[in-house]
């Protein structure tokens, strides 16, 4: 058998713990499937003493980690560390620029800094390249990149979209089973470990919006474009959102969507990119999927609708996306890191949303006073926003106090319109006494 | 740009046609995602004059399609003529012994032949390996052989298993959906082209064992071991299974099963294999699996459970993974066709399906009589088999001719037990005259 692949792994949290006790209880079948075995040579983390359940005595030890770019008995460095700048970033140019291929699970990094990162692995050992990967960057132990980059390879995708952050599922989908409320079930998911003590990054969509970049920039050959990616997170949906929602037949779940629209001889291709929470039909694929999990949606013109679902964090998933890279990296396949090299990734611009035509879940929280709901559908009808359906529900917990007006929600669903015209309608509201707090926007995904 | 990937293309029906339509309407993007162009060069069909509804002009044309192997202005083959043995079988043995790359949708002759298949490509051009690929033999577009071989690779799988014939699927989610019968809706299935005229491989289950022998081999690193696949189609079951299926929370789909157990120090490992219909509880992702879809599971230690979903049949479809086959090839990603080489597989012994603890349902079309139940559930005890729920009734539109009693159905679920237990209660039962038919026996997916 040929010579280990040998890694050196930066980072010893859950994570690359997993990744040890991978390579560890499987070894026998990856040496046997990559070819050659893999193997650990080096690790480095912030404290050597710490115990991680895991013998580290076989490996050496760097305590600066940027090191392990220049070590000789590295072919390939893991960057478990996290965080899209610092030590990380570091790591990741030293090491490709040195031509050793790079791993990574840091979607932060490279919703930041990934065309740096690929071009400087393209350019590498005189231009034959450097590997780097990071299937562990999206949705866990799902090979999503891969499926996207090789699998759909021969499409070109109408759109991919999906649930890419375990957090707000099991929350989403928590506070459905239960009819609880955000706060409640944010507390209880951090007391399972489902999310994190300082949970912005989950909740308000940052975490999926990382995602959705690198997606859509290999299913669309755009370069990554994380700015421009459109982004609300969960933490405004109330318990009654979601009662309203069921009412429809719709769940709520948070979806990130891409798609890419105009593409044609003109060349006037647009990149869309939104995470939302969005009102899912109960019969589609992506309304099954509850708790942790993830699930990705890539409609190619020829492929059909795919979906790729699986557990989308944690040790075990993520180590197994990790060491599935580097087998393919063992293997030699290895090829473009957004599957065409930067220099031929189109840049696309963004596209403006108010062309684009949805049914829309507006929840308004109103002073239960007369003349409000007329306010409301005036400002609809004066931007030429019909009304589907609409409730108007008090809140038994709310309100009343100081003679003040009891709250009241208003949840509506317009029939299909343009997003400029439901903007329009929204900034006919804005500021009005009668509203209580900003509405709540979320689209019906058909 | 590199020099272009030249393929033959042997057999020009829905499929052949749909990938001279890819590589026309996606040529671009397929040549930036491979690196090179692909491009056709050379054709072969039996009918040269057909109208396909795609220009064959601009390539040659061979009457004698195993002449396509050793033609110098081939790479790479793609097999779509079909069949496993015949003019199938031979060009792809020419091809990979000629050294030439093979890309196959032809499950039956993977199922069949494919250890021989890839024996010859990994000994062709002296050692260094031709490539021999099949993605589009399992699941049309869905990427599923590449998740396991690739994806999924650093695991141990614990079990496969999956919808993998949408003809099967289309018919009992349309019997679930309509209450009509077997026969009616395969009768609608052939106007509407999703079973064919004759359409015994699909509703038998082989075309199902065909790929879930090849996925079971990809999974446990096992050689494909078709012979060994317990094998049950769905033509017995009636209306009444899907409702009584559907009044304990339960619908039918036909299941291919593979699971790997006693694998471990002692060597012992034994692969089961099984095509059958399945009551598949509600709540579970392949419930929801509906129409000609197809969807597979694979359930890894590390990964957790992926399930990857997808039309699983068609032109578009097909001509997908037949492209992603060969993008892979062009971009020089080729490595062993079952994930190890031959000689590394391990012979996987055929499990005792006897030792398995299922939960089952049994369903008996008895006449309606004293004492058949009695009868019926005498042999359970007997057998050492407890019933967890039962229910008997009439059939409106049965029996009752010439005085002989009508006939009932005898619905019954038991609680887990093993597979010998039960197949012993129905030994007891069997040429008892107050059976009509053999029993219909459906396990349940836990």
């Amino acid at each position: 058998m040929a010579a280990p692949l040998r890694i050196a792994l930066a980072g010893l949290g859950t994570v690359g713990a997993g990744v040890i006790r991978l390579l560890e209880a499987n070894g026998a079948l990856i040496a046997r499937r990559a070819g050659r075995p893999i193997a650990i040579t080096v690790v480095s983390a912030r404290d050597r003493a710490k115990d991680r359940g895991v013998d580290l005595s076989g490996f050496a030890w760097e305590d600066d980690l940027t090191l392990l770019a220049e070590r000789a008995d590295v072919d390939v460095v893991v960057e478990l560390v996290g965080g899209a700048d610092g030590p990380a970033l570091s790591l990741a140019r030293r090491t490709l620029a040195a031509g050793k291929g790079l791993v990574t699970a840091n979607k932060a990094m490279v919703a930041h800094h990934g065309m740096e990162l690929a071009a400087t692995a393209e350019a590498a050992r005189d231009g034959r390249g450097a590997p780097f990967r990071f299937e562990a960057a999206v949705a866990g132990g799902i090979p999503v990149i891969k499926g996207l980059r090789e699998g759909a390879a021969a499409n070109s995708l109408a759109r991919i979209y999906g649930i890419l952050n375990g957090t707000c599922n099991y929350i989403l989908s928590t506070m459905e089973d239960t009819g609880r409320d955000f706060a409640e079930v944010l507390k209880e998911a951090q007391a399972l470990g489902y999310a994190e003590a300082d949970p912005a990054f989950d909740i308000e969509g940052i975490d999926a919006a990382h995602k959705l970049a690198i997606l859509a920039a290999i299913g669309f050959g755009a370069g990554v474009d994380f700015t421009s990616v459109d982004i609300a997170g969960i933490t405004r949906i109330r318990a009654a959102d979601i009662a309203q929602a069921a009412a429809l037949g719709y769940v709520i779940r948070l979806i990130g969507l891409a798609d890419c629209q105009g593409r044609g001889a003109d060349g006037a291709a647009r990149l869309f990119q939104r995470v939302q929470p969005c009102l899912v039909p109960r019969d589609h694929p992506l309304a099954a999927v509850d708790g942790p999990t993830n699930a990705v949606v890539a409609e190619g013109d020829f492929s059909g609708r795919l979906l790729f679902q699986g557990p989308g964090a944690g040790d075990g998933p993520t180590a197994s996306a990790v060491v599935a890279d580097l087998i393919d990296i063992a293997r030699g396949d290895t090829g473009p890191p957004f599957s065409v090299p930067v220099a031929e990734l189109e840049p696309l611009a963004r596209a403006d949303p108010g062309d684009r035509r949805n049914r829309t879940y507006l929840r308004f929280a109103v002073a239960d006073r007369p003349g409000v709901l007329a306010e409301i559908t005036a400002a609809m009808r004066d931007a030429g926003v019909s009304i589907e359906s609409l409730i108007q529900q008090g809140r038994p917990d709310a309100g009343g106090e100081d003679g003040a007006p009891a709250e009241v929600l208003v949840a509506m669903v317009t029939h299909e319109a343009p997003e400029r015209a439901v903007a329009h309608a929204l900034d006919l509201l804005r500021g009005s006494p009668s509203l209580a707090e900003p509405p709540l926007v979320m689209r019906l995904l058909e």
